[in-house]
């Protein structure tokens, strides 16, 4: 069991170079003993965004503050608080903020094994 | 993909008997293609609580609004907004509201095999 505010939880820089004002904060991870999937919340800054990619695996996606775009290739998308977005493994994705506050997320993936 | 906000998702009374005043949305789940875990949205009322219960899965939940408390075999704990939880497979717990407003978490769930 653990019970821990994100304000507690570190925050880090995404180190991607096709990244731009984002940080993460890895809530629940493998070092809590989560068996199967990782709860991350991304924060980006107005005019930030996270790489344009894709990989295998999913994302599970709650938008908690701000105004965002989710970049597809087929368009854009607003995003918005309360939104949940399902990003399927293989399909291209960015996430980026679209106004002048904080645009903050929750991101849940399987572990990479 | 997939975006919906929460308030267009079917809200679903919980249906357990150990369950009070408990509603729930499935915001991503097996039906959106997601291959490994599903996303829902709980909805507690004041004086509301889930079951004292336990399953071999895990949880991954995180609160979104109003105040808590996670009864467990160690006591009590309360729980306000921005708190991750982890509840590990095995382990009782009750998610209880302790408030007079709605206790809304979300909470992330491995598929049932």
């Amino acid at each position: 069991m653990k019970i821990t505010n994100f304000r507690n939880v570190e925050t880090k820089e995404v180190d991607d170079p096709d990244a731009k004002g984002v940080k993460v904060r890895w809530l629940i991870s493998e070092k809590d003993g989560a068996p199967n999937f990782a709860m991350r919340l991304f924060e980006t800054e107005p005019g930030g965004h996270t790489p344009y990619h894709q990989h295998a695996w999913e994302h599970e996606v709650l938008i908690l503050k701000g105004v965002g775009n989710l970049v597809t290739e087929n368009g854009s998308f607003s995003l918005n608080k309360g939104d949940a977005v399902f990003v399927p493994g293989e399909e291209n994705h960015q996430f980026k903020n679209a106004s002048e506050e904080t645009f903050i997320f929750l991101c849940v993936v399987p572990h990479q094994k």
